[in-house]
């Protein structure tokens, strides 16, 4: 995770639109599938307006990139050690940077305009843990209001496991799901549309090189496996969540689907906005020492703010552009992702190249950055109004969801991680 | 799932050792991925004591099969409709029972001992049940004895999202997992290996077609999206799962490893043991429409006698056989395969061909079926003698545990599932 000459503010593309881009300048240079009008999906990164592909132009690329690089999806190309990881982002990097290659590589760009996003990863699991903690303890208060965290919390990077098969991209719809729900006031449960559907703001975490089964992964070295970062949207229908939850945790409230912002932002790209991970409260227990790594604490968080916007109908009606709901730090981690990974691992749990890994929803103290609408209207009963006069307690059709984020450091160029964003259908 | 010659109990193949073999006769002819010594994967099917190479005799077989046939793996193979996958059978039952194809076939059968098998499909996602009613009220007795099944169990099919990365074939060992848990003890939480390690009966699942996203699978259609049967044994690690499994369900304490029987017992296959869902228990409550079909009531539970066997390395020394801990039939599912099935897409959630679905432990009512030492050894406070002279509350490295199955029905040949063990070694 050194920084090197990609990460030079100085640095410049002869890709103009690179220049000051908000999220793709040409210090960013994410991975990606993605496929120009009427071709199929191949290999790329994002360059300012502009999509590379990279697939086409392998002969200027490490010779070991060469058959990952025929693929339709990332899996195989970060099956890497960091050292060769970082070696693509430096043959890239000079495609990009040095005039001597543009008029060989600018016939490869293609306006992203006109280019369709696919996921990046054939998403062979993925798992979604809780580590925000104000998040945790904001859901938790609405049922134990003078006890809000379980006494697991603070010992155990709680996680579980998701669906990948509804893992999708940017821009692909939601379905309204129908679900099996307990009202509060009725006898009996009832089968119908989800009547409290809910947004979740997470970082994702997508995984290179795993590890065999049986093998641990030490938190030391935990940060070598994670090839990069997205945005990470976890739709939850929290009245199919309330009545199928116990005991065995969320299954179809949480299954129907997953947005991901389809740029996976480096390891390598993210190496000047680690900071230092917030010291533990005072009284808070210590970490048992397999998730303890002095060098994780001092750089293994995320210098990244996230910010979640709706967009209703009557809004993209009235001309009125999406509303802020929410924006904090994702230093609002309890655990880093140095942990995460390191706890998955620890009783020989096989992760492989291309799983994806969920902070869970990342909340702050304050209803500023509440990350889902669960908190924001305090389960319902504190509506959210909008710029339209509308109000929201949860998502109605039409509804938009946008997450964003950008990576901040002083003395750096700042990066952003691209779109993450659905709109709500009707149910079937 | 209609009878047919291929069930005829009276039908007999050219291969000798299939006549009366307990789990291969010709009215078996499970799908499976196996290796012939020195050589790759490729498609088989079971008869007698060998295997017969599908991919190799694909001329034989239906057009539609042959690109699916070229794979070392059976999801595209089931990607297709009942009728087309009956037709896949009978061409099958044809090249080993009518003579004509004696010699054309002989040479693509290979004696089953000098082949490895392989996980039959690329598994996209496991999901794990719970609806085995007497292991949930057993387990549910030791927290809380008065009211053992919680309010929603006989309404939702409870199911979690298990981990397809470690799901592995029979015979693999199974490595110790380490863990943090809390002994009851205890101050604080520990890390180490693993000391309540457990066993679970289940049957998998293995689904065929799949669903479009956001397409639901209504219950009277569910049973053909099922391409075939397993059995499935879900280790678990009590220890970690009693501490980390609140709120989100369980997690580390299943992830390890998960084997299953490597042959597809296929639905056509099973169509003789299809029998009669047992009545709901008088006062409990009726299922939501969603979840019932009459004819699925009528023949939707299947006739399969489930076993556990355990072998010590002491039993092994003194060469005693495998010691029985349990048999039961698979009927003490609450719910059926097709209600599991429907629920598990009510929502939208796309299932895949080659998705694993785990019943859930399917215990008896008595100790002599109880699908788990958790059970056997009523948490551990009632340890289980063995013909060593032994006592088991949880398993010790270099135990062995088998699951065994068989599917009778009077009037036809009963067939077997094939191997489900593996090996404890100790943690690394």
């Amino acid at each position: 995770m050194a920084l090197d000459h990609t990460h030079d503010p100085a640095a410049a593309s002869w890709v103009a639109s690179a220049a000051g881009h908000p999220a793709f300048p040409v210090q960013n240079l994410p991975l990606g599938v993605f496929a120009p009008a009427g071709a199929p999906p191949r290999i790329g990164t994002a360059i300012g307006d502009s999509i590379l592909d990279l697939a086409a132009l392998a002969r200027h690329l490490p010779a070991w990139t060469h058959p990952a690089l025929g693929l339709p999806m990332l899996n195989a190309l970060v099956d890497r050690t960091p050292d060769q990881r970082r070696e693509l982002r430096h043959a890239v990097f000079a495609l990009l940077t040095d005039p001597a290659h543009h008029a060989a590589v600018e016939p490869h760009l293609h306006p992203a305009a006109d280019c369709t996003l696919h996921l990046p990863f054939a998403v062979g699991d993925y798992t979604d843990f809780y580590v925000g903690i104000h998040h945790a303890t904001n859901i938790g208060k609405l049922f134990r209001p003078d006890n809000p965290l379980l006494p697991n919390y603070k010992h155990v990077p709680i996680g579980y496991h998701g669906r990948a098969s509804s893992v999708r991209p940017s821009g692909v719809p939601v379905v309204r799901p129908k679900g099996q729900g307990k009202p509060p006031e009725a006898d009996a449960p009832v089968f119908g549309p989800c009547v409290r559907l809910d947004y979740e703001l997470e970082l994702g975490v997508w995984i290179a090189q795993g590890n065999a089964p049986g093998d641990p992964i030490p938190v030391g070295t935990a940060a070598d496996h994670v090839a990069g970062y997205c945005l990470l949207n976890d739709w939850s229908a929290r009245d199919l969540q309330a009545w199928e939850y116990q005991p065995l945790g969320p299954f179809l409230a949480k299954n129907f689907h997953t947005t991901v912002s389809p740029w996976v932002i480096t390891a390598e790209a993210m190496a000047p906005f680690r900071v230092t991970q917030p010291p533990r409260p005072e009284g808070d227990p210590a970490p048992l020492p397999y998730l303890w790594d002095e060098a994780d604490q001092a750089r293994g968080a995320l210098g990244v703010e996230l910010e979640v916007l709706i967009a209703t109908p009557a809004m993209r009606a009235a001309g009125l552009p999406p509303h802020r709901l929410s924006r904090g730090p994702a230093s609002n981690m309890y655990w880093t992702v140095a942990q995460i990974v390191a706890h998955h691992a620890s009783n020989g749990c096989d992760l492989r190249p291309g799983d994806l890994l969920g902070t869970g929803t990342i909340s702050a103290p304050t209803p500023d950055g509440y990350g889902s609408l669960m908190e924001l209207s305090t389960g319902g009963k504190t509506p959210v109004t909008l710029p339209s006069g509308e109000t929201r307690s949860f998502l109605e059709d039409g509804d938009e969801v946008i997450l964003a984020a950008t990576a901040r450091a002083d003395g750096f160029v700042p990066i952003g991680f691209g779109e993450c964003r659905a709109t709500i259908l009707p149910a079937r």
